[in-house]
C-alpha cells in the first residue's frame, strides 16, 4: 500500500514527496466527461457507484497518492434544508438564501447516515474498490465557507450579504455557524466512519477577511471541529485521522491559520511556499502550492516549478505537493498527467 | 491650503493622519446620484464640468484631504483603439479581446492631450475649483491589471486567458504590455502636467499571481513607469509628484511590492497594517487598510477600528488613512462620513 500521503501528513520521513490535486476528479479529464456526459452533477454526487468512479479516475490516469471523495462543499446545505441547484454559468443556486432569524430556525442539523447516506455509500465502496491503493481522504467546506453560501444565496464577488450580517447582526450570525458546525461535525465523523483516512476542510473564501475577523468569525468554528474530532477519536480509542485545513489566500492569515489545530495546513500559490512555512512555523506540514494555471506553461517550464517549490518546502518537517487551488476545467491533462510524475521523480530520496 | 496628504506621501511629520477613500466619488452618496440619474457613467468621466463637479462633492461632504480625479482605468483602452462599453450588471466590456498579434499591432500609443482631452481638461478645472483646498490626485490603472480587461474582454473570475497568454505565448504577452506601458506613461505625465499633484497606480488584479510571476509580468512595467515619469521630472526640473502603488491582495507580495520605486505603497485590508510594514520596511509610507465592508459597523466598533490602525500604523515613516478597496455602492454614507472625522479626531498630536 501506498501510505505515503498519511505519513506525510503525520510529519513522518517519506521515501518521496506524496501529490494529489484539489479537483483531480473533474472536467479537464475526458474519462470525467464520459461520465458527467449521462448525469448531472447532482445526481453524480448522489450516485455511490458513480461517484466512486470517477474518484478513481485519477488514480488509475495521473498516479497520485491520495484518492478525495468525489461530492460537493454544498451538500451538507441540501440536508441541512435549503433547496440546491447547479446552473450552467450562474453556479449553484440556494433558496431561500439565509439572511433572518427565521429561516436560520428552519435549519436542521442533519443525520449523515439518514440525509447524506449517499456519501457515506461512496465511501463505504471507495475503501473497497481502492483496496489500499492510496488513502482516501473525505472533505466538506469549513463553516464560514459553507455560510457564505447559504446567505449569499450562491457565490459572491464582495460577500456584501455575508459581512453584513457579521458586523450588523453577529448574533445572527453566531446562530446560524452554530447550526452549520455541529453539521460539518456530525458529518466528518460520519465520513470518518464509513472509512474516509484523512479529512480536508476548504475554507475557500476565508481569505476574504481581515486576520482579527477571520479568527472571530471562521478560524473559531474549524478549531471547535477539529477539536470535537480529536476529541470523540480519543473517546473511541480510534486510530487519530488527519486533517487537512485549506484556506483560499493564506498569505495575511498565516499566523492566526497555525493556531487551527490541523495537522496538514493547504497554501494558496499568491505567496512563495518558504515564506508561508516561515510564517507557519518550522513544525508545519504544508500542502501546496503551485499555480492551477502554471500547468498551461510548457512542460519544460513546469519542471522548473516543480522543483522550485520541492526545494523551498524543504524546510517543513512535511510536505504534500498540490496545486494552489483547484485545477481548472480548460487545463491540458497531458500537463497533469506530467506534473505527478515530475513531483516523484524530483522528489525522490 | 490642506497639504497634509502630500506631506505625509514625502513622509514629512503631519498634524494629523490624513485619509482620502477609493472610489469617494460613488454611488453611495446621494449627491453623486442625482448627477449620475442624469448621464450614463462614459458620459460622466468625459464630460469634464461634471467628473469635476463629483470630484469635488466628497472634499464637500466627507471633509478628506485629498480629491481623486473621477475617472475610469479603462479610458486609456478605449483611447488605444478598443470599443468599450458599461452594461449594468456584467461590467465593462472591451471588444475585441486581444488574443492574437494581429489584435496587438491594431492598438495604438495615443497622445493623451488629443485622445483623452476631456481627462486632463477635467484636472485644469478642478485645480482651479479646488483653489489648494485639498491636493488633487490623478490616476490610471497599473500595466498588468489593464491588460487583464483587455484580454479578457472586461472583468474575469481566473484570468485564465490572461495567464494562459503570460504562460503560453510571453512574447505576444510582452508586445501587448510594452505598448499599454508607453501609453500609460505618457497618460500619467500628462495628467501632471494638466495639474495632477500626485498620482496612484491601480494593480487592483496584482494579487492573482505567485510572487515571481508578479515580479516578472507586473512589478517589472510598474518600475518602468515610476523610473521614466521621475526621469522626465528631473529633465523638467519641476517638483516631484508622489507616486502611489495600490496592489488588490498584497500579503503574499509585499517583499517585491517594496522595490516598486513608488512613494507611497497601498495595504489591502487582508493583512494587519503592521505586518505589512515590517514586511515593506519602517522607511516605508503606507496607505491603508480598513475592510471596506466594515463601514456597516455601528460606529462605536467602526472607531475601535480606526484606532486600531492608527496605532498599528504608527510604526511606518509615513500613514495615509484609507480603506483596503473601493468603498461599495451600499455603504450607509453616514459612516463614511464618521469615519474621516474619526480618523482625524483620533490622530491629532
Amino acid at each position: 500500500m501506498n501510505d505515503t500521503f498519511l505519513k506525510a501528513c503525520r510529519g513522518e520521513k517519506t521515501d518521496f514527496t506524496p501529490i494529489w490535486i484539489m479537483r483531480q476528479a473533474g472536467r479537464y479529464l475526458p474519462d470525467y466527461q464520459k461520465v458527467r456526459g449521462k448525469v448531472d452533477f447532482l445526481t453524480l454526487c448522489k450516485t455511490p457507484e458513480l461517484a466512486a468512479e470517477v474518484t478513481i479516475q485519477p488514480i488509475d490516469i495521473l498516479k497520485v497518492d491520495a484518492a478525495i471523495l468525489f461530492s460537493d462543499i454544498l451538500i451538507p446545505v441540501e440536508a441541512m434544508g435549503m433547496n440546491l441547484e447547479f446552473h450552467e454559468k450562474q453556479g449553484p443556486v440556494l433558496t431561500p438564501a439565509v439572511r433572518d432569524e427565521n429561516t436560520v430556525k428552519k435549519l436542521s442539523v442533519p443525520d449523515p447516515e439518514d440525509k447524506m447516506r449517499f456519501v457515506m455509500d461512496t465511501i463505504r465502496i471507495l475503501r473497497k474498490e481502492l483496496a489500499g491503493r492510496v488513502p482516501l481522504i473525505g472533505f466538506s467546506g469549513a463553516p464560514f465557507t459553507t455560510a457564505t453560501y447559504m446567505i449569499e444565496g450562491g457565490t459572491s464577488k464582495n460577500f456584501l450579504n455575508t459581512k453584513r450580517m457579521i458586523f450588523q447582526s453577529p448574533e445572527l450570525y453566531s446562530s446560524l455557524m452554530d447550526k452549520i458546525t455541529a453539521t460539518l461535525t456530525e458529518y466528518l465523523k460520519a465520513q470518518i466512519r464509513a472509512g474516509a483516512q484523512a479529512v480536508q476542510l476548504f475554507d475557500t473564501w476565508g481569505g476574504i477577511f481581515s486576520p482579527q475577523d477571520f479568527k472571530v468569525y471562521a478560524l473559531s468554528y474549524v478549531k471547535k471541529i477539529i477539536h470535537d474530532i480529536r476529541d470523540w477519536q480519543k473517546a473511541e480509542r480510534s486510530e487519530p485521522v488527519p486533517v487537512i485545513y485549506f484556506v483560499g489566500e493564506t498569505a495575511g492569515l498565516l499566523e492566526e491559520i497555525k493556531g487551527s489545530g490541523a495537522d496538514v495546513h493547504g497554501v494558496d500559490w499568491r505567496i512563495d511556499i518558504d515564506d508561508a512555512i516561515r510564517r507557519l512555523g518550522n513544525n508545519a506540514v504544508v500542502q501546496g502550492n503551485l499555480d492551477p494555471l502554471a500547468l498551461f506553461l510548457p512542460q519544460s517550464k513546469i519542471e522548473q516549478r516543480v522543483k522550485d517549490i520541492l526545494s523551498r518546502a524543504s524546510s517543513a518537517r512535511g510536505h504534500i505537493f498540490n496545486l494552489g487551488h483547484g485545477v481548472v476545467p480548460e487545463t491540458p491533462f497531458e500537463n497533469v498527467i506530467a506534473l505527478v510524475e515530475m513531483v516523484h521523480r524530483h522528489s525522490k530520496r
